[in-house]
């Protein structure tokens, strides 16, 4: 290394040959490469229609002089969480958060043994709770998520998730994150796009694992807010949240959501229930939709062995009315059973 | 080059022989670099303690091993926009549009001539006008902000101040941000940083120019934001903002709206007025400000000749409250005769 170095050095000059060590190792790292096969970049998917999709919309929109080209600052990719990313029956996460936060803080609240909805939740009254309306689980969030600093909540969930087992696959929740899923997040973020969360569930709540479970920043989170005020607390200042609900981001919720925090329309959006269709519709069917390539994708929950199965007939990640509008408008549906090699990362262990 | 890629390839082999040039190369280039003076990143700054202070909080949070290292992921720098990035006086650049744009609807309203705001509106009646309550403002600005996409809101934006002039300087008001703001944001981007925008400012107002201007992306622009619907148009589906005020992101509303958006606390803030405060607070005095070194700043106009000098008593970016607590909080004062050489961009052209 070094007797070439110095050979160079005395040819050209110190930053010329600079330049052409740069010129020489870029030169043999693409014959080095021209000969190998290209690593797959989403190796737990099966070929077809859904992996062949997702390909060719990074290709199409990153590819320079390609008509779909996309500039990098453009490059915007949505995912909704819950079932999208990670595993949300029996029961979404959060609502088993806040059940669980609602039963450990009833010994301080004995009037709730007779009020609804926190006697359902108190005793587990499953039946009962499946049937909650919006309004009845956010009388839950009022005592469980508000009342105190983003951080101090954050710390909670993240607490509870590392202590938490999923009943049936009695392990913690973070890992039955989809392995396809973290592997198209990382294939975009590797072709310069950048990846947000839209998510129904509660803004911090997602924050409190976003980043390291799926590197998603806090920023790049779009979620359903609390109303919080912002005021001295001794002698820090804080943000506190409130128990009023701000924007539900959820439905055409998810829509505004993307309005508000990211400004521009996504050149891909993947969900799973009807609660996203808003937003695959803004990624797809929106006034600048045709400027660019856009991919639109429902994960399909067809694998009861591995996972679940579940679409028209289930009160948690309800997908009716998308199934019956994707082939319609264009939307892949991700079928897990058919596409997904392997589904969570732990499979892989 | 040839014949030292040759020579290396036959020692080492085609795998061996790139990584021997690269290490190579970046040993040349960490060499050539040594020797040279490093470019100054804020040229049209005075030596001085603010351009001393900025200096350092880069370099005390990016130093690998130093003990304020902030990961990548942490770097968060917020910036207020009229009176930090750009000319504010003689009345916020979004005043003037909103009134220029309720005159160009005047002819449609005769029933304005009698109702106020609109008919000091109309009328120009400055004395009037500086005395708006926000509520005042914004029902000005339902007429012209609302009951249309964002991406046509921007549009007409980005129309007028392609077209309109200061009143005193007669150039766009996109020509008046300040050179010396442009480095500082360059300075913490080329560092890692992601830059944010938080203003008072009605968000896609802001987003029209600030990819452009600040080269600040739409989704880290945090301002005012109005309620927004979302539904189909004809065959296409558009969000639609509405007359009313979702979220006032100005005074305690910066420290909500960096809650929401950014979801972490800045390690450097930039404001100018007492509507900054809560933001400068959030930075340096919140409950996870003691993990990093932090660093807020205020803009203070104090040059008449080359911009206007105001602080405590104007109504447009009064700055009163800050004056006088910044000593006592470490906030620094960036006082613009004293500290920027050069004020504009067209200056160095």
């Amino acid at each position: 290394m070094a007797a070439a170095a110095h050979l160079l050095q005395s040819v050209s000059g110190r930053v010329g040959a600079v330049r052409m060590l740069l010129l020489a190792a870029g030169a043999l790292l693409l014959s080095a490469c021209a000969g190998m096969a290209p690593r797959d970049p989403l190796p737990s998917w099966n070929e077809g229609p859904v992996k062949s999709a997702i390909l060719k919309i990074v290709a199409d929109t990153t590819t320079a002089g390609a008509p779909g080209f996309v500039p990098p600052a453009e490059r915007i990719a949505t995912f909704d969480n819950d079932g999208t990313l990670w595993t949300e029956h029996p029961m979404y996460v959060e609502v088993v958060y806040t059940l669980d936060r609602i039963r450990q803080l009833a010994p301080q609240h004995p009037e709730w043994a007779t009020q609804q909805p926190f006697a359902a939740a108190i005793s587990g009254d499953r039946a009962a709770m499946n049937k909650f309306t919006e309004r009845e689980f956010f009388a839950l969030t009022a005592n469980t998520h508000a009342g105190m600093p983003p951080p101090e909540f954050r710390q909670s969930v993240a607490a509870w998730l590392a202590s938490s087992r999923h009943p049936r696959f009695n392990r913690p929740y973070t890992d039955l994150v989809y392995q396809p899923m973290l592997e198209v997040l990382d294939y975009f973020r590797a072709n310069g796009f950048k990846t947000f969360i839209v998510t129904g569930g509660t803004i911090d709540f997602v924050r409190s694992f976003a980043e390291r479970s799926y590197g998603i920043p806090p920023e790049q989170v779009v979620g359903t807010t609390f109303d919080a005020t912002y005021a001295f607390e001794g002698s820090v200042a804080a943000v506190r949240i409130e128990p009023k609900l701000a924007a539900l981001n959820d439905g055409p919720g998810k829509a505004v959501g993307i309005h508000r925090h990211i400004g521009r329309t996504p050149i891909a959006a993947f969900g799973n229930s009807d609660g996203d269709i808003a937003m695959l519709e803004t990624t797809t069917n929106s006034p600048d939709s045709k400027r660019y390539p856009r991919l639109a994708a429902l994960v399909w929950h067809t694998d009861a062995t591995r996972e679940y199965a579940y679409d028209r007939n289930t009160s948690v990640g309800r997908l009716d009315k998308g199934l019956t509008l994707a082939p319609h408008l264009g939307w892949h549906l991700i079928d897990m059973k058919r596409d997904w090699k392997v589904m969570f990362p732990f499979e892989l262990r």
